[in-house]
């Protein structure tokens, strides 16, 4: 397609100046970029299809940057980059020193801030109105942010703070009945009966064209429009959730309906205190595929447009999970499994299947997931909690204070553990180890295959106090039968230099010392506690490597170190191990080799030492 | 006071046989007995004297522990200590191998799961329910929650999964108007309204009494009498954020009444559905001077009876933190000061009352906290967020997500870093320098004494990127008039033997510096990230002693260890740290004491090295 619009459109100004015809060709056009460069990169693609004409009235009804924008999770902000002088480099999107496939305020003074994980805009862009307050900067502040993200409890936390008091702060709920797979809660079924009354049509003529008619001129008659309005409101509408968070509510209204949006966003502009515009809208709209299978486009791998998008390579360690969850829950009554909203992601759809009265989606809650996990434990359930390393970061108190102060037999599996790659810096997965290892009584794991993940899942069974499971993202790189089932392996070639490694970095490591033949090798199968057993083999090397796939404080080479310290260790030790930095963007093979972590560095480093 | 039927009180069983005149008279010892004991041990005092008939209709109308009765937070939990068998050691609460003061499965089958950290209540008794229907258990399961913890997203995300399904869930909240001070936020606004209509006792006999008396007899009469009743319900009120969560609201009732409560409370088991019982008790109710002045009677010290409780010693580091603050926002207006509802505690009271729109208390909301101050700092306000170190816990993602990935010069004051004593194994701050030092770009440094803790708070204005400064609760141990403003202070005797430590810990070692002279001494003033100059000058030295509060796994001493060991390091290197574990209530100094951190062990340690 030929985008004769959309690339006219060097900022927000531009897309103002466009009459109805060409908006309804503009979002054409940017539906069909989008799709063309998603089918080439891969990226989210439902969620950013279904928020394009939304993305256009917010450019319209206000003025980014001096208006802030802030979308939620980000995974819906290509249109706002394609309309903020980013469409010619939008090809670039998810590459390494391309376009993030998030917000990111060094990409452009039209991202506010950091999105990724899900439910922070509300709160950050409630921080930016507080100081342009206290600075006495112009400008509006919004939050753009999906029913999805509404389930998790930061975002509750911002509205009951941003609501408690009358602050000209706006929140956009961009509703598509879905958050990634399908809502759970009963949030989603309040949403549902809010949608139902009345129809968008009627409340626009009922409702926006009223006030519309009526001009906002000083306070006193603001107070008494919007004194009419609430008696008017209160004949159609009960409370809801979001009157109770101090909001005025004002929708539902249709989310690919430009017109009606603008209008409603220049409502909002006029009040004096926090309003919610409830927006609907069709994920995936307007590519077929998508609408009709929107889970299934939610993040997607480079595809054909003509066919859509495949299932990909099915056997992953997410995929190796969920058969093996199954097979246990079949034999022990007592496995369950819970997800914060990643069911697919993390391979458990069979189980949600198979196992409905034990299988439990939380919603995008992870503090509450690893709280309900535990209380579960008590009772001797066996509760498998499958989660995102980068996500379960928000787990990390309740791990400590919920899980492990009672040695609560917890199983987490964390999934996407090490880097993950494109997703760039929000999503690595490379500070798991090192906060889990502060964690009293933690035991961890770190599967280099498929055959080890399934040997210890099993394990896990019966043991008897919190357990992580950490495995990457995709597939195995080397496939091995061994299930690793002793706390450490040694492989020996009776030399003096012993490279020691784990999870998928072994893989790399067993590569190398299958070509070379020139060191010993030790693989860690019980990551953590570090047996005292390995202490006492290494300190007879005169050359200790590690390769380690975490951020460097708080790895674990730096525990095996400090161990070798305190047995009086006079040997050389060498750790290989990513900075204590963020990884932006990056394909996972190139990022093993950036930091000298793929088999020829091994081969090099330990030649070298 | 002379308990006569308090002491006959062996179970909740008990309980149910007395008459309302014992139960009142019951009620009057219970809070004799809570008053004496709180006035010699310390403690928390308002939460407790508002909840005791509450807890007494509690366990009249359920069944412990095969109903599961959970208080949230805890502090709030000594009633229900006093009628669950533990009358007889109530004496030693909080007191090393005494009772908790908070709930604790280890003591007692009536503590069905660890509480000290807000809003947990609510996921572990949903997890516990759906436990109990997997194998098929009978019972209830109920949390009891406060108007504060309602502030939290962890109980908003909990209360929207349980709200999800037709459970047999029950959720009482405790509603006393306050939290620990006044309430913040729109949901305390909404609760006033759920208040005020109808009058407590107008409800009891238009609803509580025509239910009552309609027996339920199987499923197609209680579900007449349950559509009745919406009907009737929907007449008198309007949709509230518990409806829109899914639950069946049933109050407010006066938490003053035994008898209404219990009523509602054997309603509330006859649905089928999640309900929320909306109890309103008065804190403090019962001894004049924590009525009048609750947020000053929430967590006490020792005090006489007669006069109330003192201020006590005014001089802390959260007291010099409060005035330091005040000097800072006076001289520079981007100061500012957040805190997730610890005005009091974190010293923030002065600060609110003299720069009203710097001051946020966002509520029990760590979560927002960091985000918010984030979203601050993106437009050149210096966020400082006060929050205990074992509460900040609840911001890892956060600090990591939102404040790093953009290097935002939020700056964290960690107050109750280290042991805090009495509290427990849920409140003691050791985990901060092991989760702290994982993330990118941060910076931390511990003061030992008040004009070091002035000095950096200062310097802190300039600092471009995310800074910690913890310390610990309570008072200085040594007075120093030096700010220790370089990046580490060398104290040197030439000897061959050095010691290093930082923060509160740098105090005990300085004392047995002073005393013996027979070893040199590092104190870090910048804690991280490690300077490698302290590694230069430590290769020299052939025995190194590191003493440090703070759990082993990712401690600063690891990390000097694993430095050394990288430097070709040759010496003896000892660690004397806290062990990866908990520690439950124990005096702050009979802690050092037991772990080897006073200055006695440290000449020891060091004379005998």
């Amino acid at each position: 397609m030929e985008y004769k619009i959309l690339s006219t459109i060097k900022s927000p100004d531009d897309v103002k100046k466009l009459n109805n015809n060409d908006l309804n060709v503009l979002c054409d056009e940017i539906r069909d970029c989008i799709i063309t460069t998603v089918s080439q990169n891969g990226g989210h693609l439902a969620s950013n299809l279904g928020t394009v004409e939304l993305t256009v009235a917010l450019h319209r009804a206000f003025n980014s940057p001096l208006d802030s924008i802030l979308f939620d999770v980000g995974h819906q902000s290509y249109t706002h980059k394609l309309l903020t002088g980013r469409f010619d480099k939008f090809s670039t999107i998810r590459t390494n020193g391309g376009l993030s496939g998030f917000m990111r305020p060094l990409e452009s003074e039209h991202d506010p801030f950091v999105t990724g994980h899900s439910g922070n805009s509300v709160s950050a862009a409630y921080g930016i109105y507080k100081a342009k307050n206290i600075i006495g900067e112009e400008g509006f502040s919004v939050a753009v942010i999906g029913d999805g993200a509404m389930t998790g409890g930061m975002a509750y936390e911002a509205l009951n703070n941003a609501g408690g008091n009358r602050n000209k702060f706006i929140v956009v709920l961009n509703d598509n009945k879905m958050s990634i797979s399908r809502n759970v809660g009963a949030l989603s079924r309040a949403f549902t009966k809010m949608r139902g009354k009345p129809k968008y049509h009627n409340f626009k003529f009922a409702v926006t064209d009223f006030l519309n008619k009526i001009p906002f001129i000083g306070k006193p008659i603001e107070n008494l429009i919007f004194k009419i309005k609430e008696g008017f409101k209160s004949l159609i509408y009960k409370n809801n959730i979001f009157s109770d968070l101090g909001f005025n509510y004002l929708g539902p209204v249709d989310g690919h309906n430009i017109d009606s949006m603008e209008s409603l966003f220049n409502i909002a502009k006029k009040y004096n205190r926090p309003t919610l515009i409830h927006v609907i809208t069709t994920k995936g709209k307007g590519y077929k595929f998508a609408e009709s299978k929107p889970k299934d486009y939610h993040g997607v791998s480079p595809f054909d447009i003509s066919c859509g998008a495949s299932d990909g390579d099915n056997t992953t360690f997410s995929y190796v999970v969920g058969k093996v969850l199954c097979d246990m829950a079949e034999k022990d009554d007592k496995v369950s499994a819970i997800t914060a909203a990643m069911r697919e992601g993390t391979g458990l759809f069979e189980f949600s299947q198979k196992y409905k009265n034990r299988f439990f989606d939380v919603g995008i809650a992870e503090q509450h997931a690893m709280t309900f996990a535990a209380g579960m434990a008590t009772k001797g359930i066996k509760p498998y909690f499958a989660v995102y390393s980068s996500f379960l970061q928000r787990s990390y108190d309740q791990i400590i204070h919920d899980a492990a102060i009672q040695k609560l037999p917890v199983r987490i599996l964390v999934d996407r553990a090490g880097i993950v790659g494109e997703d760039g810096e929000t999503h690595q997965g490379i500070f798991d180890i090192s906060f889990l290892t502060s964690i009293p009584g933690i035991t961890i794991y770190s599967p280099c295959c498929y055959s080890e993940l399934q040997s210890i899942m099993n394990r896990s069974l019966s043991f008897s106090n919190i357990t992580a499971i950490r495995y990457p993202k995709g597939t195995e790189l080397i496939h091995f039968d061994n299930a690793f089932s002793e706390d450490f392996t040694w492989l020996k070639n009776d030399k003096n230099k012993c490279v020691v490694s784990y999870g998928r970095e072994f893989s790399l490591a067993y590569a190398a010392y299958k070509k070379t033949k020139q060191f010993d090798l030790i693989k860690l199968n019980k990551v953590f506690p570090i047996e005292e057993n390995i202490i006492k083999i290494l300190k007879n090397y005169k050359y200790v490597y590690f390769f380690e796939e975490s951020v460097q404080s708080g790895s674990i080479s730096e525990k095996i170190s400090a161990m070798l310290m305190s047995a009086g260790y006079k040997g050389e030790y060498h750790a290989y191990i990513l900075p204590n930095d963020f990884i932006p963007s990056i394909k996972v093979k190139d990022a093993f080799k950036k930091y000298n972590l793929d088999s020829d560095s091994i081969i090099r480093t330990v030649n070298n030492g």
